[in-house]
């Protein structure tokens, strides 16, 4: 007989539960993951990941039509698609078995099924039902339950994913052939990054948002340098949009889209739904429980404790920033917490995000305008990538970096990033926030030169009076 | 009449000189530049920046060789060399035009000539004889003369520069044509990047080094793993190399080398000799002078001051790191001293080095065995490409982060970085160091997911038994 008692069972196998089982079994507790469909959760399998190779796919159909401004030529220029999502799911596939070979290593078992909270047991630990496919359901405990579920995609009514005329990410990114005609609602990061890959593939692509403009948790003016790329490249954008409901005929579907005071009928092949996700509180045992739900997510308070004295949750569950690295140092965090470790919670003014469009978009921190609605004074530092050296000899010169102040401390309020490989340096500037370093300490920083990130520096030293190449 | 006396005086407009004429304008100090070839000196014209362009080219050469694996096909792929060469001599010529702008934006005045030191007016200003091509010569007076006359490439005897057979990095970036076969001399960052450069193009490359490995200031994994994928790629690899008087013919260059044991004779089509440089301290009027001269650099203190008062040096001319970022920096430092700021000496532990070959390697701070000479007891993190996700889904997944960190203090004193985009990476680490961020501070730091540059936090958590993805 297996074991069935353990210091922490974990309900979710994605970047949060698995990186939770992992770091519990490092500080040697005994830990158990429940998972009913894949390790790695949607990041992995169905998010982040897949989407990454699709991205890689893009940025190389794109260069091949852009070949003669290097000096190469190719002829007969083509790709297949069905290959390159097998590519995507390959990698998505290999990851998830790295993750399971990691919990493995770590000698945490992995229960299939679903896991439902389920009372306590005289000697007050937590009982988890655990619900297999197929199989009878049994009873694991723990001493501490965590909560991470994740989160799925919100369906808007009629616009319900049917695997044909109607996508969420996960049709998308499985599609069996390249849709001519697509319509992406939604332009935070799932539906702008689809937008852009299917562009960059070939297909006609409208994005519809309902808010005036796009991104629209990016800084304005990274939104509008956005904006600007995105129609050049052949993206039709409607911002401020109202969609009535769709008309499906056999192949294609229909929307009104009312924009800037008119209407049109657009029909395409397909439609993305991308208009955000809400958390799995079903089926997983919260009620009659003093665990608080929030619209769709767990209400947890700053070391992820629910209302319920050891259950925790992380992650989607538990609310935005709904971001795969936020649930993954939760998911550390209440794991050391519940260690008696001394642990710092989480500031999510300190937690970057990512868009993988073409150009790329990255930011931590406070915009301007959410600076100012704060009460900061702030200085403001920009520095476009047209003024880089090597982003002039890459070809890579649409960008900006915007750097955020307070004016009276110095302290790296936000930076905000379009261009070439922002996502990759990101991290610069998160450093410098986690390290509360104030304008002084970057502006000494050396940069190497000639990379790109020597922009991040020059955004600095903008903001106070300083920029040297610009 | 022009104005010919001036705060300071700044001879040479590469990154040093440029940068410290823009950083006086700022501050409000009459300055003049002294050029007599271009502005943006060796590195946007000669070095840097065009070979990034060419870095460029030789990945995306790379790459449509390497189509079938991300699904895409190409047929006739050919490249016309004299577009690639003519590409990155364009980018030098836009940027050296940028430099002559801001220059000109900023009111400083350029002096085209050579400029000389030419002793004191009665008043105690520096005398400077500036003698421009085929025109008489003139003197200008400065309160303050900087010294950025920069570096040439150091020739061994019987492989000086011809052109033809013998190129140093000058000629390297401007070839009539592509070699078949071709010896590189030193493997540092200049000679590993051109050998890195022309394999990738299809030459057959031959990098010979005296020092028992490439790449010998970099860390020895480091190293490790740049000579065994060099290999991987074709380059012929010979260390611990003594290199013989070459035999010219008509169109080919015989060396013989000694390496392991065993001498060779080494036929090519072009030699790129990439020994190391030595600064420009000839008739710049050091003679007579208390300006000391150390080899082939100007000795100064850590204000950049030299023997002579009112006398300045940096970058290349005032030693190693040669590196345009520590010229641009000294340069900040030189000129903000000169203006009675408070100035922070430029620590060489905090002033990161790049080499822009596939795979690129980037690091700042004390290697391993450096750490370990200078007392400190190390503790070592590291984390393959191999284990991250981006990586993979990009397909690069050659590479290796390694953090050393001071086990008594968790100050992280140095890290190491090889593979896709670790150029763009690095500045992390380095505003990690400027800022005296320890370990912990790193390991809270959220890196966004999914990015190579999780990595970065793998590698500082695995220097502390926390490794969550490997």
């Amino acid at each position: 007989m297996s074991q069935t008692s353990f210091d922490i069972l974990v309900l979710g196998g994605g970047p949060g539960g698995y990186v939770a089982a992992l770091r519990a079994a490092q500080l040697g507790l005994s830990v158990a993951v429940v998972e009913a469909r894949h390790l790695g959760g949607i990041c992995l399998n169905w998010g982040c990941i897949p989407t990454k190779a699709l991205l890689r796919a893009s940025e190389i159909n794109h260069l091949l039509h852009d070949l003669d401004g290097y000096g190469f030529k190719a002829e007969g220029v083509s790709f297949d698609f069905k290959k390159i999502i097998a590519r995507s799911r390959a990698v998505s596939k290999q990851l998830s078995a790295g993750v399971a070979h990691l919990l493995k290593k770590a000698k945490v078992p992995v229960f299939e099924g679903f896991g439902k909270l389920d009372g306590t047991t005289s000697d007050g630990k937590r009982k988890v039902l655990i619900s297999p496919d197929g199989k009878a359901p049994f009873t694991l405990t723990a001493r501490h339950v965590i909560l991470a579920t994740g989160a799925r995609a919100r369906t808007l009514p009629g616009l319900e994913p049917d695997g044909k005329l109607v996508w969420s990410y996960r049709e998308a990114l499985v599609p069996e052939e390249l849709p001519k005609r697509l319509l992406v609602i939604g332009s935070g990061a799932i539906g702008t990054e689809f937008a852009s890959f299917y562009r960059n593939m070939g297909s006609e692509v409208t994005l519809v948002e309902a808010a005036p403009r796009i991104l629209p948790v990016e800084d304005e003016e990274i939104s509008a340098i956005a904006h600007k790329e995105f129609e050049k490249q052949g993206i039709r954008i409607l911002t401020g949009a109202n969609i009535g409901a769709p008309k499906k005929s056999g192949s294609t579907v229909t929307l009104r889209v009312e924009a800037g005071g008119k209407a049109e009928d657009i029909t395409v092949d397909t439609v993305i739904s991308a208009v955000g996700i809400v958390g799995n509180v079903e089926n997983i045992g919260l009620e009659g429980t003093k665990i608080q739900v929030d619209r769709t997510h767990v209400v947890t308070d700053e070391f992820c404790r629910t209302g319920e004295a050891g259950v925790y949750a992380i992650g989607d569950l538990a609310g935005a920033p709904w971001l795969a690295h936020k649930a993954s140092h939760e998911a550390v965090l209440c794991v050391e917490a519940i260690a008696g470790k001394h642990v710092h919670p989480l500031d999510s003014t300190k937690i970057p995000g990512c868009t993988y469009c073409r150009p790329q978009i990255a930011s931590v921190g406070y915009t301007e305008a959410k600076a100012k609605e704060a009460g900061y004074s702030v200085k403001i530092g920009k520095f476009p990538l047209l003024a880089n050296g090597k982003a002039l000899a890459m070809g890579e010169t649409t960008g900006l970096i915007k750097t955020v102040f307070d004016s009276k401390t110095g302290e790296l309020l936000g930076a905000h990033m379009i261009g070439a490989e922002v996502t990759e340096m990101i991290q610069g500037y998160v450093i410098a926030r986690t390290g509360e370093l104030t304008e002084a300490e970057l502006i000494e920083t050396v940069f190497p030169h000639p990379t790109i990130s020597e922009s991040m520096h020059e955004a600095v030293l903008a903001a106070y009076g300083g920029a040297l190449h610009f």
